[in-house]
């Protein structure tokens, strides 16, 4: 098995974060999508949709989506368990992550996609056809965060972690956005107490790192 | 237990058919999204982030997310599993889940929010802050649909359903959007063989009416 990866971007983040409090390794390959070799002929015959990460089995089997090997590794490793436990706590942990990622992480990548000189002409991800940027969808998802801010701080202001008192993927979905967000250069509302008390403690598990 | 719907519209339909798939009926309520009514008072009481559906469960928990509901159906009732079976299976269909939302429904999505008249202030779904139309984003939405067709067709072309030999809630997401982009005149390709095969057989099942 093994993971391609780029240790910069966002979506692989997550899967190692989800490794490291699995406790799982696995051999990464790095793939640099700023240069654009996520879209070279050697990867699109492992990946053809061309982005990352993506996990290869030993058998040459790929599964592309980062929700979906993380599922994988959860079934190999079901402990600790980070899609949640009982049918409502897997509603909640899959509820909080579509929220995160819908109304925050894509509103980031909303952002970035649209602003960063190196996808001028690469807007959308992976090998999808060539696409523009538009200024004004970044504009618009800029103006799209300061309500997920709000949202998740109210959660926060109720429960330990996103989806309720148990660590799971969902909080890792929102670390990453946060990071993420770093890259357009917006933090933490001052007023977001609770989000804010929540990164900090997210900061000092090992998996930070990761 | 109770299920805020609105008949024409997509999320809940994925949901209705996802429960008559598994055989269950559970009352509804209708609430109008063409008239605003998803961002009254009364409804943002019971789901503040305004969208459809909702699953509202006895005690009053809501949950707000189309898949989380069918998650939450799925532990409830398993049989027959619609989110697939063993660590492969499962990480399978979480994958072709999520490429037909992001390639597929996802664009789909961009074209009708951004052009339809009814949405003119509310590009943004649910009860996010009024946000105009960007018709440049419909016609990025348009221009990446080509691309979606080809990758699911060609996965059809060897297997009788998207993510596999079995249903799962991947088909249903796929039938949805198909259903979907013809509210903005798009068919499947005459070329895409397969994709057709499939959506003749997906309207022979008795849930295509659900």
């Amino acid at each position: 098995m093994r993971l391609y990866n780029m240790k910069a971007a966002t979506n692989p983040r997550r899967v190692r974060i989800f490794l490291a409090e699995k406790g799982v390794e696995i051999p990464m390959v790095d793939i640099d999508i700023m240069s654009g070799e996520n879209r070279s002929d050697a990867y699109l015959a492992i990946n053809p949709r061309g982005t990352l990460p993506a996990l290869e089995l030993d058998d040459g089997t790929v599964i592309d989506e980062s929700v979906a090997i993380c599922r994988y590794i959860e079934a190999l490793h079901p402990e600790p368990p980070l899609f949640g436990t009982g049918a409502l706590g897997q509603a909640q942990v899959e509820q909080w992550q579509r929220r995160v990622e819908l109304d925050g992480f894509f509103n980031v990548a909303g952002i970035f996609r649209n602003i960063a000189p190196q996808f001028a002409t690469r807007a959308a991800p992976g090998a999808a056809p060539d696409t523009k940027q538009i200024p004004e969808l970044a504009e618009r998802s800029r103006a799209l965060l300061p309500r997920f801010f709000s949202i998740v701080d109210a959660q926060l202001a109720e429960h330990e972690f996103i989806a309720g008192e148990t660590y799971s993927i969902a909080d890792i979905t929102l670390f990453c956005t946060i990071g993420f967000a770093r890259w357009v250069k917006i933090g933490i509302p001052d007023d977001c107490r609770n989000l804010n008390r929540w990164n900090e403690a997210m900061l000092t598990r090992p998996s930070a790192k990761a």
